[in-house]
């Protein structure tokens, strides 16, 4: 390949790795009243990135290039996709959407704090054409408007896929909330304490070392939003979050960036500063979050081996708790009203909610100004809750005011392949909860490492995971995982 | 003046900033292992600002520029400077410098460590001829190359103005060295203790909040070398470095940067995001840092305002100690060996030998092999001392090795400034010593902000120093303060 086409490549990796640093920056350490003046740095940076890939001088390398093998073939695939993103849209329908999205994310603020869905209403009316606009601009007639948006964040998805296998979730996951609901609760008292700062942070130290998180390549600060940034291969970042009364936010929180951030450390050193030392997609990537999270932070070998440094991290709290009481309740069940607080099992029931009413938004089957009836009527229907306001409904989200339609469904995809992926590494070590009770992360990392980070974005996320499970996109393996899990949880049939 | 011109500026300014917080960042909370990729990381936004400024769009936006006031001409010579710089050096030239430089580093590094001239020596010969011929590209035959290299750093100041002061300023300190050399020193025993970090930090965050400092709009935080980051003219950041064993050193230091800090934060925002929230030149910059650090840190009036708060941090350290007992201590004069631990006398002959050296190895008259001799011979003659090795001798300073030939100077520069403006506030406000000892530092600060800071760079440091104080460059401040100062100290007729 074109040894230009190569540093230009090179150079806008560069730059979006100080993007990353930026947003980092500005959730860690920087000044509360630097914020106004980070805005125009931060703007201008994505300018000059755009302006990069616009660059008529880019075209003309990549219509000469000449790509020595296969990867390169692949690279600059990669690239003409950040090319298309970025010259496909209309600078005017660009220009529109940042000032729509500008406005809305103030509204949506406002009309959350003040519990009125009507403040958010017109800015929603007025950024969704522009949305769908969007969509059908990068479809380009191939794809619907909504298939273009999913694809921005779940390339090579498609809803044609997607619906059947969130079908057979939703009947799958009902089933089991259903027959949950009616079995006694395990006692959560133990949660119910104050644990302190101090041992919390240092406990989320503790996990990131062991789960295999490297620290001379990367840190962990707070921030009040728990989020990775890959400044470059080298410099990952994770944040999290401590309260004094949700021990298990922090760890959980923790837990999910490190999977994120062991991605993004995991990369082909051959692949660095291109696209290819990237993830195939954001499901791909929260598989990497949930596999962590769930499968291992979640499980009762994981805390039977961390147990002795929970009592001495937490002696007044938690010497006289048994494991298997602190493990149960981590693990309740419990249809609420709140995405993010939700358990493993409702989780993607609030997903596959938004992904129908998102979805029927851009179909242009659902107005806006019904928005709010449809979400309490599919609460009800799915997890048998109604909020009680729209700040706990359909505002408690960020992603529709931030103009982030076809988001939603990755976090499910992610949490579907995270299951495939913990279920085909069973098959090749049958001994997994062994390996967790040991405190033996390394295994799975390794295995991690081999089949999904060290390729990153070489093929599609669907293929990756195909080829590492032998299976397509599929519910069987999670709702397997939940039912043995929950079974145990709560010693009931399922 | 043309809207675009401006939004170049703006964007040029923004680019700068972000630089400016990566280099903060890399000393303070990236990742051990991060260096290796952020290098790059920075060389590509450096190039991306290099080409901005070479980009012909903005030779011909400012061939055709039009502007509306004096304000926007000057604005518009600011950026013609900018351009000069980038564009007046020869590509081959700036790359050969860049590579020689990157060697010179790491030779110097090393020969440093083992005390041998003979690694540096070479690349040193290397590189000065380089330099040499960037002063000459520079100066395009109107200025000698080390004007041309000097004028980088302090616009408009020559050797022909420079030299005779610094002459003068020779022979007043080292009559005043000699005569304090045969007095009998204060006592420093209150010094030789460890004083808790933690006391320490919080000691320098309580005076970089007395001094005016704006958390909101900026921080502190550790780093090896403590230095002010610019990220914005709303996010001006400071670092210190605290040791148990040298509590001078934090405070020193925190003061020196708050001083840099408190000039960056006082620019006019009619000029944000352009060139004129600038210092004019390294020189009066240095001059606030030091008027804080010198005229107002080490008075006696400061000692006594902190006197309580002293005492209350460090009871066992300090409470049996009197306040005049510790300000002597803190002032003592001793010629030593190495620049950066030098008192506030000897300091400056310090730099006047760089000088000397420095001008004439681009000159031609001294060859890089008889630096140490020179060396060696200027530090006995001036401060009547010999090192014992190179390293605490000519390979004690980072600048030629990074090919910062004239930069040395504006240390000087800067220690006359800070003396003619102090000078200039105690005939406007005759009480200041009141002022120190009242802990009442807003006066002092106000009077900067309106003669100093609030310009920024709409003239040159020169005129606005003059200005200010009624008379060029000139050492007689700074030679009848320290009278005044070390006959107090001393307790001898000076």
């Amino acid at each position: 390949m074109n040894e230009a086409l190569l540093t230009y490549i090179h150079e806008l990796r560069d730059l979006e790795g100080i993007l990353e640093l930026l947003g980092w920056e500005d959730e860690t350490y920087a000044p509360k009243g630097a914020r106004v003046a980070r805005g125009p740095q931060v703007a201008t940076l994505e300018a000059v990135i755009h302006r990069k890939l616009t660059n008529p001088q880019l075209a003309t390398l990549l219509a000469s290039a000449t790509p020595d093998n296969e990867l390169e073939t692949v690279m600059l695939q990669r690239l003409q996709r950040q090319v298309d993103h970025a010259t496909k849209v209309p600078e005017d329908l660009v220009k529109a959407i940042a000032e729509a999205r500008s406005a809305a994310l103030i509204a949506w603020q406002k009309a959350k704090a003040d519990k009125d869905f009507d403040l958010f209403k017109p800015h929603l009316e007025r950024l969704l054409p522009l949305v769908r606009d969007k969509g059908a601009a990068l479809g380009g007639g191939q794809m619907s408007p909504y298939d273009a948006l999913l694809d921005i964040y779940e390339p090579q998805m498609t809803t044609e896929t997607l619906r059947p296998v969130l079908d057979d979730l939703r009947r799958g996951l009902v089933e089991i909330v259903d027959a949950l609901r009616v079995a006694p609760q395990p006692p959560a008292d133990c949660l119910e304490q104050r644990f302190g700062d101090g041992a919390q942070w240092q406990l989320t130290l503790r996990l990131l070392k062991d789960l295999g998180f490297d620290f001379s390549h990367g840190r962990q600060d707070r921030s009040a939003h728990p989020f990775t940034a890959s400044v470059n291969e080298r410099d990952v970042r994770v944040t999290t979050r401590i309260e004094e009364h949700n021990l298990m936010g922090a760890v959980s929180s923790t837990i999910h960036e490190c999977g994120h951030a062991l991605y993004e450390q995991g990369f082909d050193p051959a692949h660095y500063r291109t696209y290819l030392a990237a993830a195939p997609s954001m499901g791909i990537h929260e598989s990497q979050s949930r596999l962590w999270e769930n499968q291992v932070g979640l499980s009762r070998g994981f805390w039977r081996h961390y147990w002795p440094e929970m009592t001495t991290l937490f002696p007044g709290q938690l010497r006289e708790v048994e494991v298997d009481t602190f493990w149960r309740a981590i693990n309740r069940v419990q249809p609420s009203l709140i995405r993010v607080d939700a358990d493993e099992v409702t989780y993607n029931l609030h997903i596959l909610l938004r992904f129908e009413l998102e979805s029927a938004m851009i179909a242009g089957d659902l107005q806006v100004a019904d928005l709010p009836a449809a979400w309490n009527d599919a609460m009800l229907t799915l997890l048998g809750v109604t909020p009680g306001n729209d700040a706990e409904g359909c505002l408690q989200d960020i992603h529709w005011a931030s103009g982030a339609f076809g988001y939603f469904p990755t976090y499910t995809i992610g949490n579907l392949y995270a299951a495939q992926l913990f279920d085909a590494y069973r098959r090749a070590f049958p001994d997994v909860d062994t390996q967790l009770e040991a405190g033996r992360f390394e295994p799975l990392l390794k295995w991690l490492r081999h089949h999904i980070h060290r390729r990153g974005h070489t093929a599609a996320a669907s293929d990756i995971v195909k080829e590492t499970v032998g299976a397509p996109l599929s519910v069987t393996p999670l709702l397997d995982y939940l039912r043995a899990k929950y079974r145990a949880v709560y010693d009931v049939a399922l």
